[in-house]
This record gives C-alpha cells, structure tokens and sequence, in this order.
C-alpha cells in the first residue's frame, strides 16, 4: 500500500475530524478507497471510535435513477436517517470509477431525490464532518494525468503543515469579517455584494481534505452585476462550459452557458434558494496549481474565486436554502478582489504576496 | 458480468427477503462483492425499497483486534445499532478475499467483542434478513478448486426451483414435529435427544441462500452420549479437525479434538449457552455434493447431519441463549438417523429416497 494513504487516514481521523473514544465514526465512499476506509477504520478503532464503511457504488446510483419508478423517488431512506443521526463524525471519500455515470440521468429525477433526503443531508452538516477524495483512474483521467502523476498532486496538496496553512488564511479572514462590500472585477465581470457581519470560513482541512480556500455568505439581496466563469463547472457527470450569470438584489435575472445551458437552467430552478448564491469563495491553497475538473481541488486553487448557487453554510451565518450547493470557478489573471474599497488581490496574487 | 450475477440478487430481493415499498434494505459486504450488491440495490430501488450497502473488509476487522486497546472493546457502535434497527430486511453477502484473515487473531478478543454487540446480532435476526455468498478466490482457494469451478459450484447450488426444494424439505419438517426422541448412530457416534414439541425449521432459501437443511433445537438438558465430527469445523480462520464430544443431559462434559483443541476450548467456554447444543439439522441440498470448508454450504450436503453449540434459534422455539453459534458437521455415511424409533435416513438417503 502507498504510504500516503496511511498519511492520509491519520490527517482524517486525528486532525480533522479528531476522533475520539466513543465517537460513532460513519466512512462514506464510492468505488474505490476501500484501502484509505480500512486504514481509517483502523485508526477510529485505535482511538475508541466506532467505524463504518458505507459503500454506494457509482453503477447503483446511476441504476437507481434510471430503473425507480416515479412514485418510489419520494420514498425516505428511515434507515439512512438514523445511521446519520447516531453518527459523531462522517467521513466521505469520492473515490469514483467514472466521473460521468450520471452524464445520462434525468436531471429533474436527481433533483426531486435530494429534495427528499434533504434533511438526511442536512443532519449530516451538523455532524463533524470531512470530505476527501481518492486518487482513481477517473479523476486522473479528468485531470488529464496519469494515475500516478495524479497521486503525486493529490498528496501534495493534502499532506501539508495544516497548522501553518491555517495561519495564512486567518490573515483573509480578519480583513473579510470585517467587509462590507466586495467588489469582484475580471473579463467580462463586474459584480459586487454584501458580506456584512457574515463569517468568513477558513477551510482549514477541517471539513474539506484537502482545504485551502476562505469562504462566506453574501447577504441574499446584494449581489448585482455581471460575471464570467472560464473554468467549466461539473455535476452528476455534466460540463458546463461558460457559464454567465446576470444578478440584481441577489438574484440571477439572466444566465447562459456555452455548453449544457439547459443542465444549468434546471439546476438554477431546482427552488427558491438555488436562484441566490450561497457562497463566496476564493482559493489558496498553492500546491494546487492546475485545473483538474473536481471541485474539491478547483476551488481551492490559489489565484481563484468561486461562487456557488443554492444553499448557504451556516457557519457562514447563511441563511439562504436549497436542495443543491452547485459551484462556478473563476481565475484571476486578470482580475481583482476589493474590499470595501481596497484591492486586497490583484491577478492571483495578495497584497502582501506580492 | 456473470449473469447468474444478476439471477442470484433477483432471488435474494424477489424470493428470500420479498422487498417491498417502504422496505429499508441493508445489503452487508466483505471486500468482494460489489457487482452482486449493487445488483441488489437495483433490484431493491425497482421495488420502492431504499437500499444501503455497508462494507466490513477483513482488513478492518483483522485490524481492529490487532490495534484496538483492551478498554475500547467494550465500545458499543450506537450507530450500527440505530442502523440495523431501522432496516426491515438486512441481506449479508460473505465475500472474504481470505478466509483465514483472523487466524492469529486472539479468540479471548473476538468473543469479548460478540458479547459486547450481541444486542446488535439479536436485532439483526428479527428482520427479514438473508444470509449468502459471493464466489471469491479464496472461497474457491479452501474448496480446492478453480475460482470457474467455484462458481459453477455456488450458482448450482443456489439458482434452483426454491419452491419445489421447499417440498421436499417440508415432508421431513411435518415427520419431525412430531418426533420426541432422536438418534444418531455413526462412527464413534451414539447421540440421543429429545426435539419434543419444537417447530422444525425448513431452509428455504428464505434465511440462508442457498437452503437446503431442515433444522431444530434440542430440548436443552436432554442430550446424552457422544458424537464424532469426520468434517473439520472452521471459525475465525481456524480450523478445528476431529472434533469429539461426549454430553450428559445436554451438556459438554468432555470434548477434544485433533487440531486446535484450544480453540475448540475457547469456543466451548464463551459463555453459559455455549456449552449446550443449539441446533440440530439435517443436510439435503443435492446439488451440494462435495465439502468446501464453508459451513453456509457444508451444512445443506445431503447425507450430512450438524450440530451446533450455542444460541438456538427462537424459530425453532429454541430457548438456548448465547454469544456464538457453532456448527459442526458429520457425514452419516455410514449412520442413520433414528426419530422415535424408526429409521428414517440410513447412510445419507432418506427411507423414501431408497
């Protein structure tokens, strides 16, 4: 076994989620990991902790959507339900065999099931959380790297000095804790909101591994203007390509995309909340310096921000809701972050990185 | 994949567990498997059920007795519990990349272990729960065959006509109602106890997949005399050979074996209930005609008979309680099977099979 995987675990169990005797301990994967799940459950069990490993492979979600009949996408998962609220610390690793298993799959269906389970999704939020990721074939193939070459970036951007990480980006967030107004400007963008007396998150590989962004909630009736998205956004297996939002008092008044533009109008009328963004991001962590299709590393590049549709975290004191959290990158060079006035980020780089 | 792949989770949905609307599923794995579980899943979702599929691989396992300290055994897994007490069909797939994977690991452990979680086990029994295999390497390695043979040999074994196999097993099941006084006669083998007035349990397919034994409980202070086991019994990677035992009403009172009598002790010694026989059953799935060192298909040879130590079955109004149930298995050629008096199997074929 790769040593890195034993690294990993540990970073898991006794950084980010700190597991801790007595702690129902719930490990959520795909296709792959089972090795990165055992090595967890090993060390929960060293420390007192109860694990599970709860496997949903890709061909069973994709053979649910297509093979369920209408009437039973409503049915309630009671038992799914109860294995969430007894667990203390949930732990998921996406660890696909194919990135696009759901590229063919009703996009309504999807969205009527998370509706249904979203109070399942929404327990777990409250739980201690952690989201990782597992080297496959899939990924690497979405990178454009071979699998190996894929690793070396993945570990690189996990196994880090999280204490020291976490410094950096606390500097970020005493300047936004205390904005007002932020001003996004970039090719073909200019939009500003609110982010008054929200919190800023640093994603400190706490609840993401790996981490490396700030994040919070723009206040749900301020943001207007126009912005551009280069980089693609995925989900359930679908690229959109050059998405373009248009917001007035927090709402998106106008949109397109050059690629999958009917993908992006159904996840923007999912509901009330998935026409108002939910977050605010920018990226900083610099061992990820390539675009690889995966929005846990995207969104976190260093020299990027980020905005999601949907659902607020409430860490952020968010309050907007929905039943998705759908996230659009944008780089910039060239561009500029100011706050309240300040260019606090100019073509990638911080003020004081410069 | 096989397509008997895809028989084999039909049965298991459609047939043993009969999946309805509203049905919470939970499908339970080792390392292999995937294939047939997500099978299940489908199979399941089509039904309205909500599967989930929770994978223990023995690595874990083997890992967790090996690194786990002695306090934490006593942990109970809160989430587990809430998990199999919210299902109402649980469907066990063994699939073990190595059978002996717990070879070394300290029985004194595992059977503390079993104590602490047998409220669990309990639960689990009370569901509409189903017991199989998926046809592994190593399932294949101990039955001295190729992994092809194997499977040949598994699928023959479980993708028959249940219904008619039901008949059959149910004209002995209505002779065994009414029996009070049983025989064995064998090699080193002269067994009497009483079954009067326990339910003789047919398996069916519904609970074991494959089926194919009828089974009871003894009268728990009522057998006497002695028994030889030719077939060796198999627990946690060990393998116990030439098991004897001698008891008096209904007890244990000497035993001994050829190989690994320790652990034959250990067993013996878990608890109150394991020094009294559970369960008493005879063989009579015809397509299983050769022993493979896996009691799920060992016990279903026709022409064999087994005894279990430990917990009886509250089916067969069994009211032997414990932490284990171990089975231990003799071919009856030559022997035969005395119930009141009356030879009803000699050397393996029953009087109507003559």
């Amino acid at each position: 076994m790769d040593p890195r995987i034993s690294k990993h675990a540990k970073i898991l169990v006794n950084y980010s989620t700190q597991v801790k005797k007595g702690d129902n301990v719930l490990i959520q994967l795909n296709d792959y990991g089972k090795d990165l799940a055992t090595e967890i459950y090993k060390e929960a069990s060293i420390l007192g902790g109860s694990p599970l490993i709860l496997t949903t492979p890709t061909e069973a979600v994709r053979g649910y959507y297509e093979l369920t009949p209408e009437e039973y996408l409503r049915v309630f998962p009671e038992h799914y339900y109860e294995l969430i609220k007894a667990s203390d610390v949930v732990i998921s690793i996406r660890s696909d065999e194919n990135t696009r298993y759901l590229s063919n799959a009703d996009p309504e269906r999807i969205s009527a099931r998370k509706l249904t389970v979203k109070n399942i999704d929404d327990e777990r939020l409250r739980k201690r959380w952690c989201l990782t990721l597992y080297p496959t074939p899939a990924y690497a193939q979405e990178a454009e790297m071979s699998l190996k070459e894929y690793e070396d970036f993945v570990y690189s951007a996990m196994l880090l000095n999280w204490d020291k990480e976490k410094e950096k980006m606390d500097e970020i967030k005493k300047i936004m804790d205390d904005t007002d107004k932020v001003r996004i400007i970039g090719k073909e963008t200019d939009l500003t909101m609110s982010i008054k007396n929200r919190t800023t998150v640093v994603s400190d590989g706490t609840h993401n591994m790996p981490g490396g962004e700030v994040f919070t909630a723009p206040i749900d009736n301020s943001a207007s203007g126009k912005i551009f998205f280069d980089l693609p956004s995925t989900r359930y297996g679908k690229e959109v390509h050059g998405i373009r939002l248009k917001l007035e008092k927090g709402k998106i008044v106008d949109y397109s995309a050059n690629k999958n533009e009917d993908f992006l109008k159904a996840m923007i009328n999912t509901d009330e909340g998935s026409i108002r963004l939910g977050e605010l991001g920018i990226g900083t962590n610099r061992n990820i310096t390539k675009f690889t299709r995966n929005i846990l590393f995207d969104e976190k590049i260093a020299g990027t921000i980020h905005i999601a549709i949907g659902f607020a975290y409430k860490e952020c004191d968010g309050i907007n809701e929905s039943a998705i959290h759908w996230d659009m990158i944008k780089t910039m060079k060239p561009g500029q972050i100011i706050l309240d006035g300040e260019i606090i980020q100019k073509d990638g780089k911080f003020k004081w990185e410069v």
